[in-house]
């Protein structure tokens, strides 16, 4: 069982007040056991297998990508600055319709050392062929919650095929890797599945127990279809079929009035905003200070590198703490602290991970190091403002999950990179030739 | 006179068409001779003083960093998220009223370390104590259009003594470190400037034959007093001060009508866009689509660290390419070569230099080196959108300027990076106890 003491060290803590703790950290097994800024009696550190030197680092806990499809990096750049419809139509669609599960396979190892070597430690996945993320997230040591998302216009046997396959994925891998991997039943959108369809999926996580993910309300384009198909816009109709009535994680809700963000409050609904993604597609911005002055968790989220381009999620946590500033014209909106909560124990709390996201005694070991003696880190003062403001994903040097060490100096102890470049590249040349 | 041959490298080009070159670049002195797929003939070859694999690398023009005030390293992070007259009034202004001839060399050389180690070869630095910034320009090895900018809010005893502090500087530093220093003359703004005396600076200007560069419309606010001061907004007021009756650089240009649009386009006034300082200071999203579509020259700048809090032109290019795109709802604006041209081959033509910011033959031989033998910068395909969407400054490897290697490996050559970290602490430690 190791026991790390970090000595020494810059930690960035959930205490609002005061966030920044020059101190000492232990770990025992997956748990942090102690976080002061006195060094700890020999008590505490009797046992320790690894002191470990924290100068010249900071300390925070791992980020929480809270949406994204990780085999899309097969497709990172192939339609850029296009129209949303081409972009689906002719460049997205026809090439994941021919993604195999090694293409799925290759892509998301390649998107989990991106995310791990850029500090990310858990991370949500809709997509197809999730057997196979499921052993990429086992083998990374990563955290993981991870969900089939059905499309269901098809015929009623695909539909059945689809939702079987959606809910034994969900059953057999809920609670694996020591618990790493959690689950989620997931229809892909309102305007991607039919009302009778969107039913049995809140039915079949009914009966497994579990949460439930989905887009929502990315495109305005989306909303008014939604409203001609159905009467009601996307909140309205995901209410009535059920959909909130599960715990329930939806992605972008760009496009919300007042009494939308209501009834996702009333629900506990929450929602994974990705600035980056809705920025690129051109889909607009979502109202984050509204959703937070109603009280909704608001995480963040990359969606697919076809979209972003990247797994940063320090872009992210910065772009939501600019972002709103610069729309609503209050230089005070999305403060620092709340962007580095949102990219962390609002992003666990939004995927039911209660004891993770933050540096406090009793949480999950999931942290990492940042190294802090470049200059866009001076002076060396005030670090919650640096990290959000002016950090960088390649300022990680290790990454940490439930206590092990699983980027070490900037090498990702787990998955063999070489071999992960190698064989996706091989994927997409395929890929590209036919 | 070294003789750099770069081998079976990726280059981005101005090429609009086929901007990636997969092959060769030979650099003569400080100009680049030879960029071509294939391999150079011996004749070309004949003298070479250094060979550099190309491989795994990406080289493209240097950044090109078109407005900031460097020193101002010293108050990153010093008051963030609050609104700007509290920021200015109570957190920047008395500081730098502090300020000391050592304060601005160490705050300068520790943003021209983050510069460069980032990428930046070309920066335009307007603030006080100027002579120390460009000796620290001339010693980094750096390329610097400098400008004392001059605020005239005081006594007519001391607007003189500025202004001739400004003209002795522009006189005595213009062409100086073999031609990278260039000057500019720079009223600071027009709510800081009485309008007799930006006549008497645009005067200057003229005798010196010099540009002319200034802060213009960055907030709502500013731009009502300027009507409520002077009859009419800050263009028309500028306008007809005789400021675009030279050549002239202007920063924000957040708050612009049509009418004012037209205005630059006619004097080809060249704007500055620094999104990330906009967004953080609330002041709003300049109107770049409609800046370009009227020919407007429109390069990037970070503005201080105070107010952005990097010096990451990497950032500030994905800022411009995603932004426009989330708030005019089209995806196709300012695409990612538009993007990759403003922070480069447009950025040096807004400061004058006409043979810089491309790698083309017969330009001058300011380029970088990124690392793509990284998750993020596959798969090896559109190089110039994983630039621009997914790359990061610290994939920057190694840096030339004028033909001379400045940083190797994330090293800075021309610096003591140490050094320069401790006096810089010393200095705010100073600043910031009294």
């Amino acid at each position: 069982m190791p026991r790390i003491w970090i000595k020494n060290g810059i930690f960035l803590t959930p205490d609002k007040s005061n966030p920044v703790l020059h101190g000492h950290m232990i770990v025992d097994n997956d748990k942090i056991v102690y976080l002061n800024e006195e060094p700890p009696e020999s008590a505490i550190t009797a046992g320790i297998t690894d002191i470990v030197d924290g100068t010249h680092r900071l300390y925070m806990p791992g980020l929480v990508n809270t949406h994204g499809h990780a085999a899309m990096s097969l497709l990172r750049g192939v339609g850029d600055d296009l129209a949303l419809h081409v972009w689906l139509e002719e460049k997205i669609w026809p090439n994941e319709a021919k993604f195999t599960s090694t293409d799925v396979r290759y892509g998301t190892l390649l998107s989990i050392v991106e995310m791990l070597k850029s500090g990310t430690t858990a991370f949500v996945d809709m997509y197809d062929h999730m057997e196979q993320v499921a052993l990429a997230v086992e083998q990374s040591g990563m955290r993981g919650c991870l969900t089939r998302g059905v499309i269901g216009l098809c015929s009623p046997e695909e539909q059945d095929s689809k939702l079987k396959e959606a809910i034994r994925f969900a059953k057999d891998w809920h609670g694996k890797a020591n618990g790493r991997i959690t689950t989620m039943m997931s229809p892909h959108a309102p305007y991607t599945c039919p009302p009778d369809y969107i039913i049995r999926i809140v039915e079949a996580a009914h009966e497994l127990n579990l949460p439930l993910h989905t887009h929502m309300s990315e495109t305005a384009r989306e909303v008014a279809e939604n409203e001609r198909m159905y009467g009601m816009r996307p909140v309205a109709h995901l209410e009535k079929l059920g959909v909130f009535g599960r715990p329930c994680l939806v992605a972008h809700s760009v496009h919300l009035n007042n009494e939308e963000i209501g009834i996702l409050a009333k629900h506990d609904v929450r929602v994974s905003h990705n600035p980056g993604s809705n920025l690129k597609l051109a889909s607009g911005i979502a109202p984050v200070i509204k959703l937070l002055q109603a009280g909704v968790k608001v995480s963040l989220g990359t969606d697919g590198s076809a979209s972003n381009n990247n797994l940063d999620m320090f872009e992210e946590m910065r772009l939501a703490a600019l972002l709103h500033k610069g729309i609503s014209g209050d230089p005070t909106a999305v403060p620092a602290f709340d962007a580095f909560m949102m990219a962390t124990k609002v992003g666990a709390e939004s995927i039911w991970l209660e004891n993770t996201g933050a540096l406090q005694v009793g949480m999950k070991a999931d942290f990492i190091a940042l190294d802090i003696d470049q200059p866009h880190y001076y002076p060396k003062s005030n670090y919650l403002s640096h990290v959000v403001y002016s950090s960088n994903a390649k300022d990680v040097t290790d990454v940490w999950i439930d206590g092990k060490r699983i980027v070490q100096n900037g090498i990702c102890l787990t998955l063999d990179e070489e071999k992960i470049k190698a064989e996706f590249s091989r994927c997409y040349t395929n890929l590209m030739s036919h």
